[in-house]
């Protein structure tokens, strides 16, 4: 047999998932994960226990695999460039995942290539953040670290040149991007497949909905998203892909601002949260279509089966046990998709998600709401 | 966490799709499998290798799940009473599941609550098999051992009194059981699933067609089926899951004869190859609910997505390897469903099978057809 041993860096329930929908098609999975316990670490049968900042502990995950892929984006640039350099291919590669780890050199690149950000620059303490200020349309301005943040970690919003909070990203040690603070309508993320011989596939542009810079619900296709606006998410986000040579899944997550603009906000290179979606409501999941990339296969349709999918997360809330929650969830909506993650309930942590689909947003949209909420413990009939 | 650890016996690909089914729910999974090798035993985290017939090892692997469920029927019954009276929940129970074990009982107990099967009756040798062709419509005479048989294995074709084949399933020393050959028009087959609280839900009436015994095509729901047989066979189905008191999916393989009649050929209490078309075709898997039955959740919505799901077998055929395959069989279809299951490729074995859905059935049946035919190598365009 030459069926493909694919390794998986990382625990997380993006692993968890891409195993699920590597089974069917044969694929062996290796996963390198922090702790016995992790998410994915509960479901795949060749689980490595290890540390993937640790360049011999990764050289000797990756023997034996044919392909390297990520969970996330938390190994660094100069490991993923010594496997290179030992033959073993690594998919998204170091080049371009790099603009996924590094929010500067990712404004940098996108500026280059022509693709509308926020305006930004990097600074390096409170002084430059009030010049970056004054050359705009003032305060607030939001600064970032350019390394390690994720779901609002690593971002403050500093309302004045007075504002305390304004030293803050300073004492991370790592550099510091200012950006404008976007006035936007909504959040929309634009999600791409790309395979190392170029073949891509765009999704539907959707529409995400934060709750405390939390991804809280993702509506596919985006509702009231004019032709041409999606037509422009999509060429971005493909046109991202490309230029950056990404190989795998890319989300591109955008602004779109009061005055009908789109602008990119933040890029992940793997499959994403608000491609969750997909698992039910596409032909093709993006977790699916992300082990073809990095294998280097035809890819899979990536259109929606139906006219609407809502994904809602379920979050860690007051109970510490949700199992019991799925006789009246399941009893209530037969139709409804629960996707849980082995992880234990912290409040606030994303434990889950649950998928809905059908003709009629409103109903699809309250179902999935219900159910994570029902879930969640927030709801209780 | 009160997530439930579901046992499952027997490491074949309907225990490797359970798992992938039983993943989004969050259930663990802990197998019990015949070596480290088999299907489901690559894909499963907690693998314990033993087997299946001896007590011991059924008790010691009981311990620790919530729930005992089979990817096989060939757990000796005794040793069912053995775990449930140990108080370990085993679904199907013994009581049912005896019925899918030895066809000997299951037709006398179809035969007691008026479902209608085949003429038949049990044969202690060749006078007796005269006799009971004499009685009917003289021979062919079908001859079936009550237990072992799968597959087309296990059944005799018996042409005349004079027929040398007559003498041969007497050698095995099980019962065996004499049938009418049915002059039927084609198989169907009725997938109900039903949980310990007793609800039922039926999958729509698919029809199977066999290649030399074998199970190579499912067309879901079967063409061309009027709406009252349609719903004769589900209530046969769920008359059948009822009276014998079966909790999870039940497979009832079906004649369709040419006077217009139903009758049960066989019964299978796990899901079954004429439910795989449901993994991409219905809004709830056999998987899924056979996974939710046997926890006493609420089954899921049994309807298909789309007007036509067509399942096509992958045998083994002359290339070891059919990993290639899948790049002329993804970039020719790219909505192509395929579902391998790691197993060694042997010349008629089941190594997998692909599913496609669509509006128009000649489309649907020509593009999963095509692929599995590229799969096993009988065609290389």
């Amino acid at each position: 047999m030459t069926f493909p041993v694919v390794g998986m860096i990382g625990g997380g329930q993006l692993a968890r998932m891409t195993h699920e929908a590597g089974i069917p098609l044969g694929i062996r999975f290796k996963l390198l994960s922090d702790t016995p316990q992790d998410s994915a670490a509960q479901v795949v049968n060749e689980v490595v226990i290890g540390d993937h900042r640790d360049l011999e502990t990764l050289r000797a995950f990756a023997r034996g695999c044919d392909v390297i892929t990520f969970d996330h984006e938390h190994v660094p640039t100069e490991h993923l460039r010594a496997l290179e350099a030992d033959g073993i291919p690594v998919r998204p590669g170091p080049d371009a995942l790099v603009h996924a780890q590094d929010k500067g050199v990712m404004r940098a690149k996108l500026t280059e290539i022509g693709v509308a950000c926020p305006r930004h620059r990097l600074v390096a303490g409170p002084a430059d953040v009030a010049a970056f200020a004054e050359e705009g349309d003032g305060f607030p301005v939001v600064l970032k670290t350019v390394r390690g943040g994720y779901d609002g970690k690593g971002v403050w919003v500093i309302k004045g040149a007075d504002d305390p909070a304004v030293a803050e990203p300073f004492k991370a040690g790592v550099d510091v991007l200012a950006e404008e603070k976007v006035d936007f309508v909504r959040e929309l993320a634009a999600n791409v497949v790309r395979s190392p011989h170029g073949q891509a596939v765009a999704y539907p542009v959707v529409e995400s909905r934060q709750v405390a810079g939390v991804c809280d619900t993702v509506i596919a296709p985006a509702p009231d998203l004019g032709h041409d606006l999606a037509l422009q998410a999509e060429r971005m986000a493909l046109t991202i892909a490309k230029e950056l040579g990404v190989v795998g899944h890319l989300a591109v997550e955008l602004f779109q601002t009061r005055d009908g603009r789109i602008l990119v906000n933040e890029l992940a290179m793997r499959p994403h949260n608000s491609g969750h979606w997909s698992m039910d409501g596409a032909v093709t999941s993006q977790f699916a279509n992300h082990v073809r990339a990095v294998l280097d296969l035809p890819l899979g349709d990536p259109r929606p089966r139906q006219p609407w999918t809502v994904m809602v997360n379920v979050l860690g809330g007051d109970y510490p046990d949700m199992y019991p929650a799925y006789l009246h969830c399941m009893a209530r909506d037969p139709q409804l998709k629960i996707h849980m993650y082995g992880k234990d309930v912290k409040p606030g942590r994303k434990v889950g998600h649950v998928n809905t689909y059908g003709d009629d947003l409103d109903d699809v949209l309250e179902r999935a709401t219900h159910a994570a909420h029902y879930l969640r413990g927030t709801i209780t009939e």
